[in-house]
């Protein structure tokens, strides 16, 4: 066999069926995706959550994770950011010519491994072959559906002064640690990406159901970029202690010689959680109980102070705004 | 404003927010995707069909329509396809550095016309920004969600010696037009490809749906390869008759100077259809009063004279196997 992804396996052909059905499928285990027709018809009851995302990042491998991994962890926590849980995936590849059909069947079996993890089904696929010097080596488009959990209702306009602002986990990992390979920096002591689906995530949020306003994963333009998100537009402001914030020595120690601030690096594992002030410690408590919670925190609250902004406050008292992302720190980080 | 995209449109920031918020979304206004978040919530009902797709077409513009249209004819297209009524897509994008804005523009406005004529609402959505030389201009993803039309049961199982093969009008327009444009053929006489989301297709479907064994639509690979999909491996052979073929005069003198089949050439608005013997021409009948299916035909028969095969007769009586496409004749057809 070629070693390298040619043209002609995107022609729709043989070759494309050989990609498919010897490469691709087997991975894929699931009697809907056997079909192969260019739909899969899907039982589901109520109502749906629905969401898409293309994953372009480079390097495809880095530690904790590669591009296959991702973009299975980025559109599964999605749907569940939107109050599903995660039930099928598709998978559309967009392929350079030249690839390396070795590294393919490792992105692939990567994709297969967390999506059983997660629990969802890859149930339809499309594959594109582009010409060299027209790509990336591997673009990646995942589209998700969930069924909506019932009692669960996410939005801005239910966030109240009060509230408490739940991370469930250390910020920044996954930018810091594509950009350090990426600079070769730290080579003896890697950074690991924090990708990984939020499944876990799913039992803590039926049980406090009631009390939850909102959740995102804060990817690109990290945690401040997605609380501006929350409250942008309204008179509430958020409020987030310095002292709080759980982030890891060597990410603090990686973004300080670089210049970074983890406030806006990407996060592809991590949720943001605005709660009612009767349940945040519980809940907390709850995710810390769950190993990879461990580092889940209160990092602030919802208060009226700087209406439509983002501030921290420093152990001395002194809060600056924190503004959305305007530039560009990472090309193609997710 | 610039009048290109640069890579802080990629950031998550509030680059993004205006290329999504000033560019994208006014063309799609719809209560779902307006909320913006990370995934939208649907109200489906019963079995629904899903599929995705990749547009790496180029060049983005051709007679006929643009990458845009195209992206939600050849998914809208799957979703009919699978024996469903297409309710919502979602629109993915990779967007070079340095392409245009105002030809994002068009293709955005492109995507939103034809998804209005074909009564999808656009309810999720993500945009990537790919350094320059490691993108195509712009690459769309789309998934499409449907509703199954109930009581018609699409699948090769179902196909039966005597059935007959319907295609919906002329043979290989998308290929010939958009390779005749590429290579600067037929400068005065265009030759527009004939990308159309099927939609008037459904009312044909729902009245003959017992009587339609499966259906596709032939995109890459052409009518030839996608028949071959139906009856590969099985005892039943699918047998065209050469005279019967409808294929527009401007496409087949194209194919002889190129030296194509148009059987092997894209479509991206027509549909293969295997129905049973007693409504054949009742249904083609029926397609003929459509004015974009009036050169709707049956092509030929379902029998078991070469198993397994796709084969074409000529006028004397010759057959020849018409295998599937093996290399590719025209990279980035769609």
């Amino acid at each position: 066999m070629e070693e390298t992804i040619s043209m002609s396996y995107g022609s729709g052909g043989k070759k494309t069926s050989h990609l498919i059905e010897d490469i691709i499928i087997p991975q894929f285990n699931n009697e809907v995706l056997c079909e192969l027709a260019d739909g899969a018809l899907l039982n589901v009851s109520g109502r749906i959550g629905f969401s898409t995302d293309s994953f372009v990042i480079y390097p495809y491998f880095f530690p904790g994770g590669d591009i296959g991994k991702l973009s299975v962890c980025g559109t599964v926590n999605d749907v569940i950011m939107s109050g599903c849980v995660p039930k099928y995936l598709s998978l559309a590849l967009i392929i350079e010519e030249g690839f390396s059909i070795d590294e393919l069947r490792r992105i692939v079996n990567s994709i297969a491994e967390t999506s059983k993890y997660a629990g969802v089904q890859i149930v339809t696929g499309d594959t594109k072959v582009v010409d060299k010097g027209h790509g990336g080596g591997i673009y990646i488009n995942t589209s998700g559906i969930g069924e909506k959990i019932e009692g669960l209702n996410l939005s801005k306009e239910r966030i109240n002064k009060g509230d408490k602002v739940i991370i469930t986990g250390n910020i920044g990992d996954h930018g810091v640690s594509v950009l350090a390979v990426r600079e070769n920096l730290l080579d003896d002591d890697l950074i690991e990406s924090d990708c990984a689906p939020l499944i876990e995530l799913l039992p803590i949020v039926n049980k406090y159901k009631e009390h939850i306003k909102i959740m995102r994963d804060p990817t690109r333009g990290g945690v401040a970029t997605t609380l501006n998100e929350f409250i942008e537009n309204s008179e509430l402001c958020i409020e987030l202690e310095e002292d709080l914030l759980p982030i890891d020595s060597k990410v603090m120690a990686a973004c300080d010689i670089l210049g970074l601030d983890p406030l806006y690096s990407a996060n592809e594992g991590k949720a943001l959680l605005i709660v009612n002030n009767s349940v945040a410690e519980e809940l907390v408590d709850d995710l810390k109980s769950i190993e990879m919670f461990k580092d889940a925190s209160i990092i602030g609250e919802v208060n009226m102070n700087v209406p439509g902004k983002v501030v921290m406050k420093n152990f001395l008292g002194a809060t600056k705004i924190l503004y959305k992302l305007t530039s560009n720190i990472l090309p193609r980080i997710c």
